[in-house]
């Protein structure tokens, strides 16, 4: 730490100008009522933002989150993180998403997976429920997309901000991106969903509900109340491995792990293999900081997904009247690229100005994340036109 | 049963001929000794043919079946079976394996999963230990595909067969069909791989180790020793889910499934979807006669899989003489195509009689068995080449 406050000073010295640190702000809603019909009495989120506001307040792009992401979409909140923020390699300076010219603001979701993580603020059931002084559990109501997206409004309201050059998101953020669309035609200007979908299927709804399995079958779950006992460390670590496996690809995979060269598996039915246990490891490392029943309830939301969360797709997609850029992964297998297509399809059916692009790469659903560099001119273009 | 036994006289009485009903047969082995090198005093496995063997015992093909199989391949035991063997669309009288002209023979595994069917005869994790007069549990060594293979070959030599005109799998099938052409080059005339593969790599370790998960997670599972208290059998139903799920492909699972429009999951973190119902029903339906142990050895068999059992693929597959032909599924998310493709590449750079072939089909990994049709003259013409 001081060694890194050193170098910080050191490239001071020599004029190397490092990026203004990013601030986690907060936003408090004395009341909020779920599309699920009930009424929370304290939502807080946390958010940031990289770039400046202007004059008239028309160069805001909002960023919505994946599944197990966070508000933290760029840049480093100090010199000494390891990473900047997860789509950093687009969202800076003359980058795709580029904070010279745009005011990019990003907001941790309701039941955000990561309500440990010392630098997210939420809402979700892990939080006191005030009206019994004790973390929620899963008396914490449903909670949806869409009621991500009005939590997002409600911040952009209060700051005086009425219209989005653009929301952008990936896989999650991309059902709060084109939900936006839908939901607030006259406020998005250009919607981009990014390894995305319109609506769930039956496959993905399985896909998803197996995240919940292992959380589920670990007796420490206790029905969700685990606030005292301690959280289902087991059913939560095997489920963010599942997580990361659902969204790769075997060629990216089989890069990564060992090759099933094991022997005591072939001799000891107790015995396992070493790449098993590396994803294991993987995937504990990422679980640290978050909470089983966010998990659930952030599947629940996945799953429940349809963009204008009623009603039927073609119809809601009626009210766009962004512009709209679909970028699924070529080979993702989480929310295969023909749920973006189809949903691409029926706009351009309708007469809207859609554009559809696939973003090429070994990871699957990850390429999003990992490969989005590869189509930044696609992107850059998009916001611009 | 009255009706159809009256159906049946019906027909005769038409002149059309009713097939001949197969019967399950039963070879035992006084002693059998694994490749982890356990010795099993005593191994029973069943069997049972299609069609006749000639004078010369040079028209066998031999039949490996799947992970979820049984060596019911074709035809039915009573005129009342609801459906034959899995592959009775392409084994019979002037189908593509024909039995006019093969003897086509088919063997349960070790281990086999459905050890409680009456039709299924298998030594595996259930059967008793005559060591101890109960049943083995996880004191049953690990058992490979090679000693899926071995048993077969017992049984073969049993009989006088010592050639095969094919040996034929789909899937857990494959990989006994391409271990026999390496293990015994001077035996085997043709393998046909459906839905195959030469190696595991990491992705499908873990694919499998998923199946796993449930059982091991489940209370009642008491690491394999569950015969007097009974079976883990939630955690044996969801294995079953899983493994339908994951032979599936999004375009056959959608068409089969009905679309997420469920209301109570919107409102009610507990309330499921029908869709997750239905998928757990079929599961349940087909694990009724399933062992949960026997899934855990079948896993692991099919995870330290190789063709060859040990060294590298490459100089195993130098050893193969027969003509081979290799049938994935175009869409198979489970064994992808690239494996079996990787595989005939190989063989084909070491100068080797082989073929590809892929099926097309809404249904991945399943295609292997429901579209596999769509293929029949391709297998025909292997067979007769």
């Amino acid at each position: 730490m001081k060694w890194l406050l050193s170098l910080g000073l050191l490239l001071a010295s020599l004029g190397i100008q490092a990026l203004p640190l990013v601030e986690k702000q907060r936003f408090d809603l004395a009341s909020f009522t779920t599309q699920s019909g009930a009424v929370l009495k304290k939502v807080s989120v946390g958010w940031e933002a990289y770039g400046t506001l202007n004059a008239d307040k028309s160069n805001v792009i909002l960023i919505t989150h994946f599944f197990s992401g966070t508000s933290h979409a760029a840049g480093k909140y100090h010199d000494s993180d390891p990473a900047p923020g997860y789509w950093d390699a687009i969202i800076g300076p003359g980058k795709a998403i580029d904070t010279d010219k745009y005011y990019v603001l990003s907001v941790d979701t309701l039941a955000n997976a990561n309500a440990f993580d010392p630098n997210v603020i939420t809402t979700g059931p892990a939080s006191i429920d005030p009206a019994t002084g004790k973390p929620y559990g899963l008396r914490f109501p449903v909670v949806s997309i869409r009621d991500f997206v009005r939590v997002q409004k409600a911040l952009l309201d209060s700051l005086g901000i009425h219209k989005l050059h653009a929301v952008v998101g990936a896989s999650m953020g991309s059902f709060q991106a084109l939900d936006w669309a839908v939901a607030y035609p006259d406020e998005v200007e250009r919607m981009v969903s990014v390894i995305g979908a319109g609506q769930m299927d039956p496959w993905t709804v399985y896909g998803l509900e197996r995240w919940s399995d292992p959380i589920k079958a670990d007796p420490a779950w206790h029905h969700g109340d685990y606030y005292a006992s301690g959280q289902p460390r087991e059913g939560l670590n095997k489920a963010l491995a599942y997580i990361i496996y659902d969204a790769s690809y075997p060629d990216g995979f089989n890069r990564r792990y060992p090759a099933p060269t094991d022997q005591a598996p072939k001799v000891d039915i107790d015995a396992g293999f070493a790449s098993v246990k590396a994803l294991a490891s993987q995937a504990a490392l990422r679980a640290k900081y978050q909470d089983a029943n966010a998990i659930l309830y952030l599947v629940r939301a996945s799953q429940i997904y349809l963009a204008g969360y009623e009603g039927n797709l073609e119809d809601n997609l009626k009210k766009v009247t962004a512009k709209t850029l679909f970028m699924p992964a070529s080979h993702d297998r989480l929310l295969v690229p023909k749920m973006a297509r189809s949903t691409f399809e029926t706009l351009k059916k309708l007469g809207k100005d859609t554009q559809y692009q696939e973003i090429d790469g070994p990871w699957g659903h990850l390429d999003g994340l990992v490969s989005i560099p590869s189509q930044a001119g696609v992107l850059k273009a998009f916001l611009a036109k």
